[in-house]
């Protein structure tokens, strides 16, 4: 351990006074989203930080320079991208006692021994949850709450762009050229695509996750990957008729000892946990003995979310230790709000019926979206499912019909959540 | 800010060389599979903590003497359950400058503010992953890596046992009480279920849960709960014609600039991501406008899960700041795996063809799970599934199909996940 300490420790007293520092290395989506949460959420972020944070400086390919940059920040953020010159800044970050947080998969992929060394070294942090999956949180998960767990296997959708060619390929017949140009069209795939659908994307992933999960060193070389361009829209339709999904995964795996890691697409039965994980989504299941498996999903990319992670890394990095719960506001318990309903009544089964229920719902401005009658006589059953409206509406409604004198029962009301996802 | 400092502060110099002394309050399944992984794991343990963990005591009804075990612990574990006297001794703790780390959501959802003052006032961590939703990482994940995102909704399935028997009546069609007697057989559910099936035990996680991601005020009488234990057969059978599956919900949102927070049984469309959560597992989303939502899930509870979720807050009070990656072991790259493949041939329809295929398979010791042929004269297509075998062996196979004079193209081969999960 060197004797250096990183600059907010070796000055207690100022942390609550002053605003904490970053400097951002990258001008580009991510940077401008994370530009934007702080400009934004300053108020929120220094709640949670116990300080406010400024932007130090931002360096990008024309303008800033580094050492400035570094002199004037606490935080180095990284989102330049690619190996040269990231790792030389972030070295260079570190060394001068600056904690770093960055979103570059191949720089910890390929780097990251040295830097978790030089890290250490220097007293301070380097993190990197943007890396893997967005603001799916699998970085923190697997390195603070499983650290100690025995993990036996780490696998996953970790690249959002092949799962949403996969998912257009399947759900409309497309090409793989067909589906990939849809993809580059919303923005979901780049111009050059040659990393995330080869496969090089998601190994490097996999080469952090696993060097997380099995703290046993992982080059990117270790990694055996394959890609998705060969996939036919055949293999889809078949697949289809066998109940099968293709997703290219992640895996990374104890295996007779030794450590397995690969990324290949793969056909996943109707009931496996990732088979509905859709468009550029990704998910990623931790599996370890003591508890069975924890699954993590979200939208893996795109600015915001990216900058999410980074910010959530900046904020545990000035918080130190654990959240403290800090109340922040107080807000104003609501007990009325809307929902939709199915609604059961058992009722005798004679004329008029559903005519003087609908009169009951209509008078308190209650629209029903189905009505199904079952059974007859003596058993006969209406079941409904009520359009969403303010509970206590349809609390006063439901009291009314609990009076009426053809009910042979208690009505029964359960919620429906109106939301169709995908 | 009191001028007490925790035990693991006053004397940096002795953290690397010492065993730090864990005590444990109560003595039942949690604590059990917690003293078993601290015995099992205890070189990982170490290595994520960065020093070795011993029990130092354990406080149960009969035994042990709760001032004796607090003074020779760093971190008090508390799976007493309930609130008296969990409240006064965990209080106790933390005011003796001890760490806190407790499986109890009672105690948090009705003492939050006093022990998080507490712990304020002593500069000691209270941690509570296992209060929540066993090994899923709920809390970390709100509490810490969405410390500073504006959360607009938090929902999902916290209660296990009311999962189970929802899962039962609707897969069986049994009776609520015979779902419920199955649950008790299998341990799902306690002699006494009513805090589960009345809606409590969720209630209080939800209470929680709205607290940590609103940071905002919310006392246990705020939170509006109903159970299942009205739940009929026949809702499920109506539920299931409909394409809908019901769920004990907890659901705690922002509305109109106030907090709602509720429990409450509710049907969910087949294409929710929380519909296919079965049997006793938990699942958290988090909505947010700048993440759109993070989903994780896992079993809820069960002791090895709940001790777990335990040792992960303890590593992280020991380990201290973020995780600094230390290598722990090398282990060798396996690059020969096993898979089932899907095997796509193209091939001339000509007499012969299957057996001289499957002549190449035989001799490569590769059995065929099932195989269809599509098309006819020159566009037909032989579809198979292959059991797994060793990629090497497939690979040998593939690499003579390849060559046999009656393809019309090159072979494709695509793994297939073998396992079924559900």
């Amino acid at each position: 351990m060197s004797d250096r300490t990183p600059p907010n420790r070796d000055t207690p007293g100022r942390e609550a006074e002053e605003v904490a520092r970053i400097g951002v290395l990258g001008r580009g989506t991510v940077g401008a989203a994370f530009a934007e949460l702080i400009e934004r959420d300053g108020e929120a972020i220094a709640a949670a930080a116990g300080r406010g944070v400024e932007i130090a400086g931002v360096l990008s390919r024309s303008s800033g320079d580094l050492d400035e940059i570094v002199e004037r920040s606490e935080i180095l953020v990284e989102l330049i991208g690619g190996t040269d010159p990231a790792r030389d800044y972030v070295l260079r970050a570190l060394r001068a006692g600056r904690h770093v947080v960055t979103a570059n998969k191949q720089l910890i992929a390929q780097h990251g021994e040295e830097l978790f060394e030089a890290a250490r070294e220097a007293g301070v942090q380097l993190r990197f949850e943007a890396a893997i999956a967005g603001a799916v949180p699998v970085v923190r998960v697997i390195a603070e709450s499983l650290a100690a767990t025995e993990i036996s296997r780490v696998f996953g959708i970790v690249n959002g762009t092949t799962n949403f060619i996969l998912s257009e390929m399947a759900g409309t017949g497309a090409s793989y050229a067909g589906a990939l140009a849809r993809a580059q069209e919303l923005g979901y795939a780049e111009a050059d695509p040659t990393d995330d659908v080869g496969g090089a994307d998601a190994a490097a992933k996999m080469a952090i996750l696993a060097r997380l999960a099995f703290h046993s060193p992982v080059e990117l070389a270790d990694v055996r990957y394959e890609g998705i361009t060969e996939v036919q829209p055949h293999d889809l339709a078949y697949a289809k008729e066998l109940g099968l999904s293709l997703k290219l995964l992640g895996v990374a795996e104890l295996v007779d000892g030794g450590l397995s890691v690969r990324v290949f697409p793969a056909f996943l039965h109707r009931g496996h946990p990732l088979a509905p994980v859709e468009g550029p989504f990704n998910a990623v299941m931790v599996e370890a003995p003591a508890i069975t498996e924890i699954t993590m999903s979200g939208p893996g990319a795109g600015g915001p979310e990216t900058a999410t992670a980074v910010l959530g890394d900046v904020v545990s990095i000035l918080a130190g230790d654990a959240p403290v719960h800090r109340i922040r506001r107080r807000l104003e318990v609501i007990t009325d709000v809307s929902s939709a309903f199915y609604l059961h009544l058992e009722v005798a089964d004679r004329p008029g019926v559903l005519a003087r229920i609908a009169d009951v719902l209509g008078r308190n401005e209650i629209s029903v979206q189905s009505v199904v009658q079952r059974g007859l006589g003596d058993d006969a059953r209406l079941v409904m499912v009520i359009h969403e409206c303010p509970e206590s509406r349809f609390g006063a409604a439901l009291a009314e019909i609990a009076e009426l004198d053809f009910l042979r029962g208690s009505p029964r009301a359960i919620r429906v959540i109106e939301e169709e996802f995908v």
